[in-house]
């Protein structure tokens, strides 16, 4: 059977991502990463995701000590989030090479498992926000993949596959609710409290909220101020 | 002053890179990490390194977490590190995707910093053992910084320096001798002991070996067997 590592955040995307891949035939390797986030309890998400899915393995990666390495909303406790404001841009809740963080060491484990392809959720959306989900950055990356490897190494064959970058948020949630996502288990909230509770303000909640509007689904997402 | 990020494994290679920079007039950051290796009182000799050439800062990140997703005879209990075999491709002692992790994590600080550079003790010893030392490695490295990063961020002037990448072993050390590094500060060794002294078998050892041999300069390296 076919492996894949599936990076796993324990939001709306991954958990999507998840599923695809499942669905794709795929032998699925959840890696998540705890690097300080405010919003951690992404990480019980990301387990209840992973639980769901019945993936062969979840790991759980500490890089707490790269929240010390960048300035970032959402690692920095002198920096709030911000509520969602409609620029255009890099937000203040980016963190510096967070994804080809995430993206080598999920490479480090796809040639070590033999995997035929990685996946990362990267969505539409993120393009306007983050250099790190852009085409340029995946194709790169790609070209990386093949360039770090040994012309004996699995990861010669090894696919980089995002397969919402093409997908908005409601489209997204139409596709992963085809494939039984359970979105009631993923916490996408920059701000999410220790109970998972959403603050319905930040740039990720924006993105969530238009998506379940938008796809005409119902929004299961648990929010502060409902509870 | 222009800075640089330095890969500071605490090994001859990457004491001379750090001197490198200091002479090339660079404010240094050094960086090592803390992967599970079992050889980790290389950690000390980093220290050392970069308090004997005064740098800025040095941070060491745990990555301990990365050894369990992996199999390498640098971090694996049940795998001894062999002697030197002599033989060409990829040892045991090759650790996935290694180089392109600390490479990641070196971007984020210098994107943090507004680094000018990167150095990366990649030698010419090197490209015949590790795929991630090659040239086409490391233009692949330089090609995904461009791409990762916004065109508003400093990564986009960012160079990604291998000052020892065409120079073998014997004119590292004559280099940098030339510029004061103390190679008795230095820990090569794969199998060093807890006091830093070397087996003088393993594939670091005999690359260091012939290098002092050649360079006709005193070994002043600590073995096990002198001690």
């Amino acid at each position: 059977m076919k492996k894949a590592v599936v990076c796993l955040s324990g939001g709306l995307d991954s958990s999507t991502c998840l599923a695809i891949a499942k669905d794709q035939g795929y032998a699925c390797y959840a890696l998540s990463f705890h690097y300080d986030q405010k919003h951690r309890t992404e990480l019980e998400a990301a387990k209840r995701v992973a639980t769901h899915f019945e993936v062969e393995d979840h790991r759980i990666v500490d890089l707490q000590d790269i929240a010390q390495l960048s300035v970032s909303a959402l690692t920095d406790a002198e920096q709030d989030v911000p509520d969602y404001d409609g620029k255009v841009g890099v937000p203040t809740t980016y963190v510096p090479a967070r994804n080809t963080i995430f993206l080598s060491i999920a490479m480090g484990w796809a040639e070590t498992l033999g995997a035929r392809a990685i996946f990362l959720g990267a969505c539409k959306e993120d393009i306007g926000n983050y250099p790190d989900c852009r085409i340029n950055f995946l194709d790169a990356f790609q070209h990386l993949m093949v360039n770090a490897t040994d012309a004996s190494s699995p990861i010669q064959q090894c696919q980089l596959i995002t397969p919402l970058i093409t997908l908005d948020k409601a489209e997204t949630i139409q596709l992963g609710q085809s494939l039984g996502v359970d979105y009631s288990l993923t916490v996408s909230c920059y701000r999410a409290d220790d109970k998972g509770r959403a603050c319905g303000k930040c740039l990720s909640c924006k993105h969530r909220k238009q998506g379940f509007s938008r796809a005409n689904v119902d929004d299961v997402t648990c929010y502060v101020d409902r509870a």
